[in-house]
């Protein structure tokens, strides 16, 4: 086999306020074929997802951040092209975190395989995969939802979002949704069963929470951060849980907001109403892979669980694509289609 | 019998900063002798405790706040005087919640017999009492710490801190309290056995306690808000917890600090870090009490966990004595010492 020609996006200055083109750039090289203990996979799907924005920062996070000049990274879905593997083989699908690039050498490590009679493979970047754990795991372990609690999300549209509320409804829950344009609030009330939804774009968003959770609210699974926590923190019943997933307002932030440091008022909440705010990533459940897979395929197989995929095509538009993450421009899961099964 | 004299202090006024004397008046009235059903309590021991400030405001928090012209309500160990009720006789002990006064009137409703032989009757509002609760679940319960695993507590000589580094020892910990005058820190550290004491005084606050964890911090246990907490923050481990006790460096706040407005950062690093953060207040454990007082009784005895009461005399020293709390004047569980047993 030859080398083949390896299209690839690199980080090429660490974006201050809202990425942009210029901040990456494309480089082409040749890979070797795979050598003994490895693979050459292609990539058919990459994930767009907001946690990317922080591995361009140079700052410590809980994972490493990406370097200047390196390829970005990313959740894939690819094909096993050629193997000197054992136990993959040419036309298998894998999963794994290949990044921003056509093509990859691996030697497994971190790999899943992907079966493409369960589900649609791009399903392994979504509702089978990363964001449908962070949903299960946010959601179930950590907001423990009993029937008839009242559940907010926030990017109720959104890959995370938009499962959480429907496993929220699944237990029983009032499910209230925050999201951005009418067609996605919509969306998640007469598609996906959500009892209400919000526009954050409305002035009196406060206002409209309040009456939208007449009993308070129970459960706030927090995706956003910026005006929308601070409309739902005093709503928060006693004993409330906050699972805390992701602060997308806030990645772009090049400074803190302007005072006065609400800091006091936001630990006063969490104290007069003895309230739970804990931070996780889907990782932290790593253990407990078993029941979300089960539980979530059956789910997504008897149609209690929905989703909706937003498709780019083209590595070349990734850069672009990346951007609508962060003005509310995706609806659903964000995917590039970087190849097609089968095809060269 | 005939009436008694009731001395009792009202509060007069809501404090905006700082309580002082003139927000309290004192009122005399002459108590009825017990109906049927009823019984007379004299007042020994009053606790003062930061909570109480919170009672002082209109606001809305988990317990009614005092109406003006009421009785202030505070914790007390009384010793019945006249009984109308079967199960409690003259010269029975009772730990309640009858107010900074010197007899009540009571139905029963909410008081626990103190067994003398057992501990000092003043600990019922102390050790063996609230904040020895407070301690108990807030870092057994909340904080769930694991031997080797490093301990801050602040207002590390107070009630509940000086109980919560003593319990966090006994369980394998290294501990490090927060204190303001040295002599505090050197009793926590040479009477209590903590393992480092770190003076808020200093100028280099955050660069002493990062000196004095170098593993990083896996339990916060808050009692006080403010720059301790700014200073804690950066140091905590993934996966860490803040059981979220109190906030008093807050209370006499009449509005919030200057910016920027820091709760992106907080949420920031909770979200990074997978951080827990848990408000709660003793009550909310009432189901656990058994296993509370079984524990700490043998702690206590075996003198494994040790006690300082701070002792003010008389009732009409209370309001007074109420705000050393607030400048970090007292020195252990601060107590007023209303009446003596047997005496009239």
């Amino acid at each position: 086999m030859a080398t083949v020609k390896n299209r690839r996006i690199l980080l090429a200055r660490r974006p201050t306020a809202e990425p942009n083109e210029s901040d990456f750039t494309f480089s082409e090289v040749e890979l070797e074929e795979p050598q003994a203990g490895q693979m050459l996979l292609r990539t058919l799907w990459l994930s767009l997802d907001p946690y990317m924005r922080g591995r361009m920062k140079a700052e410590k996070s809980y994972a490493p951040h990406v370097e200047l000049g390196d390829v970005m990274v990313g959740g894939t879905v690819s094909e096993v092209v050629a193997s000197k593997i054992e136990s993959f083989v040419p036309g298998d699908f894998v999963e794994g975190r290949t990044g921003w690039q056509e093509y990859a050498l691996s030697d497994g490590t971190g790999l899943s395989k992907v079966d493409p009679t369960l589900a649609p493979i791009s399903t392994a970047l979504g509702v089978l995969g990363m964001p449908g754990r962070t949903a299960y795991f946010g959601l179930l372990s950590i907001g423990q939802p009993k029937p008839g609690e009242t559940v907010v999300v926030s990017a109720a549209a959104g890959a995370v979002g938009a499962i959480v509320g429907q496993l929220a409804k699944i237990k029983g829950c009032q499910v209230i949704g925050i999201a951005g344009a009418p067609e996605k609030c919509d969306y998640v009330v007469n598609e996906l069963g959500f009892d209400n939804c919000i526009s954050h774009y409305q002035s009196n968003l406060a206002g409209a929470l309040e009456k939208a959770c007449p009993k308070g609210i129970d459960i706030y699974f927090e995706n956003v951060g910026g005006k929308v926590f601070e409309a739902v923190l005093p709503l928060m019943n006693d004993f409330a849980r906050i699972p805390l997933c992701g602060l997308i307002a806030h990645y772009n932030d090049s400074r803190l907001p302007d005072g006065p440091n609400q800091i006091p008022l936001l630990m006063r909440t969490i104290l007069r109403r003895r309230l739970t705010v804990r931070g996780f990533i889907s990782s932290d459940f790593a253990e407990q892979q078993a029941s979300f897979f089960n539980d979530m395929s059956r789910w997504v197989r008897e149609q209690q669980v929905k989703y909706r995929e937003d498709i780019v095509d083209g590595l070349e538009n990734t850069p672009g694509a990346f951007q609508k993450l962060f003005r509310g421009e995706n609806f659903g899961k964000l995917l590039v289609r970087v190849g097609s099964p089968g095809s060269r």
